[in-house]
């Protein structure tokens, strides 16, 4: 936790100042050829953020540092302060999170794979040859049988073959291997405790692959599962505490709002879309002073190696931007958590554009919201993690350091 | 210590050559939408700094990274390299060497505010009314007549009913809570050791303020002290040992003779204005190779909201320019230790201009000396703790790491 390390002290505490960071997924692209040589940022038409950029401060953020790609979860921990390195969150606490599963502090998720195994118990497919989501939804519903003496187990579908479980109870670690063995013709390698605390987690997991398999017996042709990515809940301290913000998370997808809760974020209810979203944002403004805004589609986009879907989408934030302004917040953040340009299908490593727009800001006058553009600003490029305490300054939240 | 970590071992011993840091306090300003959305350095006509800005290597630096906002104490600090989180000078520490009193390692320094008290010892004025200036000077004198044994005590009047102290002996150690109870009503809190090593400085203070009780037991309204902010002389590496430098301060203002005092430097005797200033630097210009100028009065124009007033202190500083230059020095360097937007009547976060001149400066041809001219150089946006560095690789001074 970066920020928090010297945010801690120095906030303020009787402001009423209020923060809006719009966090737009997958923001950053690259120039295509197909398009001119230039990025999905730079192809849209964005009055409105331009507008923004050049009357505030820009700069480029970086999630882990140059070169290093992040997943979701890291992220999104670096836009809200925490160390992305440090305060890891297990894949299998981000299946939970994104399923949005019942998982709080002490609990511990893992991921499930529908799996094929023979009368030997050999694994013949680690897929169970890619069941249908509906096939997935059906099996969890049976596995709901399962009953662990003094463990509470809640399994979720998640598509196909792929599943969430999250298991409750006293002395549950998350330092256990996983079951499987990445290769057919051999059984499900047998659980570890990695640390001698993880002991009881091991058996509680033994005892619901048991249980599974007896469960299963009958079904083809995913007929067991395969257990991996034990992670407990990450117990981060809360930005109430780091901050002093009353923080609130404004997102439709679950996984999101579950990163949020973890770092102590309230979750407004909301459906998939900006204009859901502004909706609830209005609705719950004299409640909180940080509001998290996230927009998923255009990482979809990104994803799917579709530039004109993403700059389209684009365009569609951009329109949405005067009612977040009217909003009034004291400091109006625009960025991304990552870049995923649509030339690469997928995440990638570039530091993302960022615009802050308050009454302390320097006017940058930078030409566009754009990767091209805020390398201009008077931000320089930094890391994603310096930006809360930017925020807060802004915000007129942080005292001085030092006489 | 940022630079010391690297510097150490790679100082060029035969080096003759000469750095000159000017510190031009609060330089850094903002946009003011009555002064045509120019700041204070955009505004002000500065033909020589401009120049040099376009001839010389050119960037912002950041005295404690993103958002946060610096003290005097640890903006210098940085500017000298020395880290200014870990490096910290405490409250009482920082007084003292403002006050000019007589002050070094091993000492420990508190703040005295002059208090009232009733018959039963109760606080109720933490001011004394605010005395005046002049009464708080005799009550100091006072206090002279202090005696402790085997303990030496040092005691300046500040403004109104503030003032310092300094104690000298064997075994001080500033881990002490504050005697303020920061309400009226209630006695004067009891010191406490935060360490076992601060006991004897407890027993020192509470023996001070035993006789403080006794000196002052007839006066009105200030017939008593709090005491608070105990902090040693902060003990750092001197930069001779770090950068192989012969150091020299010029200062009008003590607090900043203090400061560079406490990394090793010399301090001439100088008046508070730059025509002061520059006679001292001629007149020791050959027994030293690095120079610091300070310019406080640009910060307080900052501080008291005057934009007008802080363009024509930064005109002024402009036209001493050619002076400094005359001097010859191999590398001359113009920044700030922080901000201090006229806007914001205060110190602020944003990144602060900075012009490197040598023969070795990349010549970045920015359009002015400016917060938005000096984004544009080379140099990018970097940590104040990075410019000693810079400045000693520049003079030469700086030999290759590795083969």
């Amino acid at each position: 936790m970066i920020s928090s390390q010297y945010t801690r002290d120095l906030w303020v505490a009787d402001s009423d100042s209020k923060i809006l960071m719009l966090v737009i997924d997958g923001l950053g692209g690259l120039p295509h050829p197909d398009f001119g040589g230039e990025s999905e940022l730079e192809r849209a038409r964005l009055p409105n953020l331009d507008r923004l950029a050049s009357g505030g401060s820009c700069g480029l953020i970086s999630p882990l540092g140059p070169g290093f790609t992040p997943g979701s979860g890291p992220a999104h921990l670096a836009l809200f302060g925490y160390d992305p390195w440090k305060d890891v969150i297990g894949r299998g606490a981000l299946s939970a999170l994104g399923l949005g599963l019942d998982f709080k502090a002490g609990d511990v998720a893992a991921r499930l794979n529908f799996c094929s195994v023979d009368a030997d118990f050999n694994v013949t497919d680690r897929r169970a040859g890619r069941i249908p989501t509906p096939e997935c939804q059906r099996l969890c519903q049976l596995l709901g049988a399962i009953d662990i003496p003094g463990v509470e187990v809640r399994i979720a579908p998640e598509m196909e073959y792929r599943a969430g479980v999250v298991f409750r109870g006293d002395g549950l670690a998350d330092a256990v291997t996983d079951s499987d063995p990445q290769v057919t013709g051999v059984p499900p390698l047998a659980l570890e405790a990695r640390t001698p605390e993880a002991a009881r987690m091991v058996e509680v997991a033994e005892e619901f692959l048991r249980q599974v398999r007896a469960l299963l017996a009958a079904e083809q042709p995913a007929n067991m599962v395969l257990i991996r990515g034990f992670g407990r809940y990450p117990e981060l301290a809360p930005m109430q505490e780091v901050y002093g913000l009353r923080p609130l998370a404004v997102a439709g997808y679950p996984m999101y709002r579950g990163v949020a809760r973890t770092v102590g974020m309230d979750a407004a209810e909301t459906g998939w879309n900006l204009a859901s979203e502004c909706q609830a944002l209005q609705k719950h403004w004299d409640e909180y002073d940080f509001f998290y805004v996230h927009v998923k589609k255009t990482d979809s986009a990104g994803e799917d190696g579709d530039f004109a879907k993403k700059v389209e989408l684009l365009e569609e934030v951009d329109q949405y931007l005067p009612q977040l302004e009217a909003l009034g917040p004291d400091v109006l953040i625009v960025t991304g958590d990552h870049s995923t340009p649509a030339r690469m299908q997928g995440h990638s490593w570039h530091p993302v554009p960022l615009a802050i727009a308050s009454e302390w800001a320097m006017a940058d006058g930078v030409p566009a919201f754009s990767e091209r553009g805020c390398r201009q600003g008077s931000l320089g490029v930094i890391p994603s993690t310096a930006l809360m305490a930017l925020g807060l300054a802004h915000a007129r939240r942080l005292a001085k350091f030092g006489a």
